[in-house]
């Protein structure tokens, strides 16, 4: 009984570890599973990928990511939803039970918030029967609104929800991301939501770092370095009777610079100080 | 005609400008109304101030800013609500409508977001009766999610709205702003809410403009330059019933650093081709 039992390490944390040494320090920190990301997967090959990580005792909690399907009709939608397909393969491979849906942000050229919404709810139709043969849950991420126009149109958590409403809960769920959700005025009654609708696919915490990093995207940190209160957000996720697994997921400079197996450990310990004593 | 009656440019925009430049640009730009900031009204003298606007023939569209009433109580909350109260004589005294809100961001070392948002609810409670006699609307401003914690607790128009609804429309209603707000899955819905409940105090565009500035504040841009489709945007505050004026409201150090009547001609142009059809 080691406290981290439900912890995963997502290998984003410490992105400059090649495969090999991510698996390797998350394991020798006691760490019981990791989020993958396809870039290193690949790298290292899919098949070696998944041997390297089930012969290390590891869980796969989850696989970044498909998504980025708001082209409208034509060569580069196939292209995205075809490698969506492929990403759904290589969760199935990894025994990753979700891959995590980044939708993607405006087209180029496009104002049209409305229509690349829209192409996101259709993609998701056509991929879904696709991942049901694969097992493999479909999980909708909601990104921080920050990043509504380049990176991600599904910016809330009701959104996603409502995205994933015409699919089963087993097929198509949402990621709750504290990062991306923690200032929600309506974050309580939607993971309240998400809980009873049986929709979560992915815990993720990671805190909220100001000012706000210079490249937006590595504006995170480690709960506990930024305004995030870990306990009330946890609160409503036990609440909503999430039981599986709680990837800490940080793009950081900082921390990518550091050494990572003091990163894991830091990771570990904050989970355990401010994560792990309110599921 | 010219167009441009329902336009006006907010100073903030043209911000190295002194008020009587400030009011000269806006004036020689055809623009019949301006957007006040109380620090260059200070600087020139509030009395001074109001005749110097009122003889170039200006209307004041609105006064910025009251709020930044996130502490708990004791005196630097009792220092902030005294602040309001002076702020709302000045916008009496400017013939100002509207006295623009931002509710300030998490008290230091807080991660208490729930209780911030609580005493914003206090502090308007406490400041509608004082707002009331001097026949100023108390407008609150939702900031984009990512000024949650070091600037704006009220974040999304559903917020706003909710804060809004205890107070008569007449004393408490709502700022809508296409840069805070374009991202909201909800905005339609929202914004009809507004309209229905006149509850719209102000409507100020301003474009978001990817990558964000280094410096988050200053991602603004004038109409146009970013991601923001303003005739969709004007389409749902115009079926919302707004009557009242349209400002010009952006943070962008090119923008600050050009010739101030240049700025005045390209927000009005913008505001001409962009907004104005769709009123």
């Amino acid at each position: 009984m080691t406290g981290l039992e439900r912890f995963s390490l997502n290998q984003a944390t410490i992105k400059y570890a090649d495969l090999p040494t991510a698996v390797r320090v998350t394991a020798e920190a006691g760490i019981p599973a990791i989020g993958l990301w396809r870039e290193p997967v690949q790298g290292h090959g899919l098949d070696a990928a998944a041997r390297l990580v089930r012969d290390a005792g590891l869980r796969v909690s989850s696989l970044c990511r498909g998504g980025f399907f708001t082209a409208p009709e034509g060569a580069d939608r196939r292209a995205a939803l075809e490698d969506n397909r492929r990403a759904i393969d290589e969760a199935e491979t990894l025994g990753a039970p979700t891959l995590v849906l980044v939708a993607g942000g405006l087209p180029a050229g496009s104002r049209d918030l409305a229509g690349a919404r829209e192409a996101v709810a259709d993609a998701l139709a056509e991929l879904a029967p696709y991942a049901a043969a694969a097992g493999v849950t479909l999980s909708i991420e909601a990104l921080h609104p920050m990043y509504v126009s380049d990176r991600a149109v599904v910016s809330t958590l009701a959104q996603a929800l409502d995205l994933a409403a015409p699919f089963d809960p087993a097929l198509v769920g949402v990621v709750v991301d504290t990062f991306h959700l923690w200032w929600d005025p309506d974050l309580a009654a939607q993971v309240a939501r998400a809980g009873a609708g049986g929709r979560i696919a992915s815990y993720q915490v990671c805190d909220w770092v100001t000012p706000i990093a210079a490249d937006p995207l590595l504006s995170r940190g480690i709960p506990g370095d930024g305004d995030i209160d870990f306990a009330a957000f946890t609160g409503l996720v036990r609440d909503a009777g999430w039981a599986g697994d709680v990837e800490c997921e940080v793009f950081r400079q900082e921390v990518w610079d550091a050494d990572p197996a003091e990163v894991a450990a830091r990771a570990a310990a904050a989970y355990l100080r401010l994560v792990a004593p309110y599921l």
